[in-house]
């Protein structure tokens, strides 16, 4: 994991190491194969073939550009790794094969790319997943803004799961198996601009291997990650799907205190902020007590809590039962508090 | 196709259309999916699940800055999707599934991302892909070129091929199934900077279909769409993984007369210019004439001709015979002659 610099002729990124060319080769195989190194990228081809058995298969995509690039408690490689895992985690599956593209800022410092490439190879080996495809692209100075990631992913999933917004039922309970908002925070502390103090680390992770334990034992509706938009837009989300009411207990979120805080002092709502290492769990009532111990087992599921109850169907809506016994609608996030938070 | 722009309250990209929360779903709900209309993109989940045989299959991903976004014969949008067709199809498989990653720049107008979006439907149609999974980005002005476009794709390999570049072998005939270098000119003609007029469009298209027609025929060693970096580039690329000699006919490479002219004034190697609906094929020189017939059979493939031969093993290397008699040594490129061709 300690490869020294090799490219002696180049201390940051060239037009030139997105031109096909020589100095693309060598950034892939000097930089990105020994980072990534497994037989299926090394096929040399322009996709790589691997052989499947008969099942199902999960697959989905995304990109990051996330500003600033590194931050408390990760940086732009472990949110793209980790951010895809729990995609396709989230649709009940075990994550297997990533792809990762890659759009450069010419300028760009080649150490702080292996700085980020070296993170992807970490996490990747944490969630157990094996980055199988790649490309690179690079742009003028100023036409991008440093280094975006797009990672996607493939996964099987395992006979008799069937997670999907639709499910979500009358009598189900809502857990949150981690604090709320804390990336978002992070991120937000990490801009200069702001410019205040926290202790905060984004709670970016994986989180396939919490769920594979919470799917062998315990029938699951839905899984979703809060990311972009939080709990509040999440939830809103598959209430719309499933054409449900949910009402939340307000008391029970997992909000800390440095995240209550800052959202304070920024005029938001926690609700509507970020998470990355966190994942609203819907299942039957009758199940919940058993799934909070089996998250609690987990470090990213130490704060698990259920945060409330499908209470009925027909039409879609998020209520919060506030401390004083009164009900506020959560509606979905309207305009955008916090740009570029992954 | 023709769907009216629905954004009554903004002609072009915001923040807020990336933030996850209302604006976004309009995006999503309002222009993708009635463009990608799909069963398995509206599962409404992070990711799509759908059912796979047993069998082989390939996965791979690409980015697209390319600049300018409409360019003669084509736009982003269709180059993107006709990108990872062709990778998925130079690796013997039928693509099925393709992903769409977007980074958008605030203020892109909408009309342009709509018809970007109207494309790559119609390609993706062409193609007999779906788009099943999806992702939008927002990044403020000036922070990306307009709009980046990732596309991953999935297919199955059917029994019985075999296609890599450590096949290539003495004896096998090289042919390359199009015109050299036509998708490069066209994007720089459109350059403003450089000003020159020409006819030429470019070659952008799905290839999956004629090569399909082709491994249902012959046994097929090596396939390689020459993209950035050229024929030039490329076929030193499977030298390279094959440890072979490669001689190409000078007389016998289909490089269009505009496309010669234009390179000679830019002082650029037309084996160095990017082809984006063209493939290599190597494989036995027996069926070399066959195979041409198969591919002349395709819009894609008339201009098919046998432009070399893999003569020698043990070293890699590429040469050009002259119409001189003499050879000269083709490496691979150096440098960047024409940056963001893709």
């Amino acid at each position: 994991m300690s490869c020294a610099l090799p490219f002696t002729d180049a201390d940051c990124v060239l037009l030139e190491h997105g031109s096909g060319g020589r100095l693309s080769h060598r950034l892939i195989s000097e930089l990105f194969y020994p980072a990534f190194k497994n037989p299926l990228l090394q096929q040399e081809h322009d996709g790589c073939v691997f052989p499947v058995e008969a099942g199902r298969m999960a697959y989905t995509t995304d990109s990051f550009v996330v500003q600033p690039i590194f931050f408390p408690g990760g940086n732009i490689g472990d949110l793209a790794i980790n951010g895809t895992v729990n995609d396709l985690a989230c649709c009940g599956a075990v994550p297997m094969y990533l792809t990762a593209g890659f759009i450069l800022e010419e300028g760009l410092p080649l150490a702080d790319l292996q700085r980020i490439v070296e993170t992807m190879s970490r996490s990747a080996a944490k969630a157990n997943v094996h980055i199988v495809a790649g490309d690179t692209k690079v742009v003028e100075r100023g036409k991008c803004d440093r280094i975006f990631i797009n990672t996607g992913g493939i996964g099987t999933v395992p006979p008799n799961i069937d997670i999907s917004p639709l499910r979500a039922a009358v009598g189900d309970a809502i857990i949150c198996s981690g604090n709320i908002g804390v990336h978002g925070i992070a991120i937000l502390s990490a801009r200069e601009s702001l410019g205040f103090e926290t202790v905060l680390q984004s709670d970016t992770a994986p989180l396939n291997k919490m769920l594979s334990a919470l799917l062998a034992q315990h029938e699951v509706h839905v899984l979703r990650d809060p990311t972009r938009g939080g709990v509040g837009t999440t939830l809103n989300e598959i209430a719309r799907s499933a054409k449900v009411e949910m009402v939340l207990d307000e008391a029970a979120l997992p909000i800390p205190e440095t995240v209550r805080a800052a959202s304070e002092l920024l005029g938001i709502d926690p609700l509507f902020i970020a998470s990355e290492g966190t994942v609203l769990v819907i299942l039957p009532e009758k199940a919940a007590a058993e799934a909070l111990s089996v998250l609690r087992q987990f470090p990213e599921g130490k704060n698990a809590a259920i945060i409330g109850r499908v209470t009925a169907s027909g039409k879609a809506s998020v209520q919060l039962k506030t401390g004083y016994g009164s009900h506020r609608i959560i509606t979905m996030l309207n305009g955008d508090q916090l740009p570029r938070i992954c």
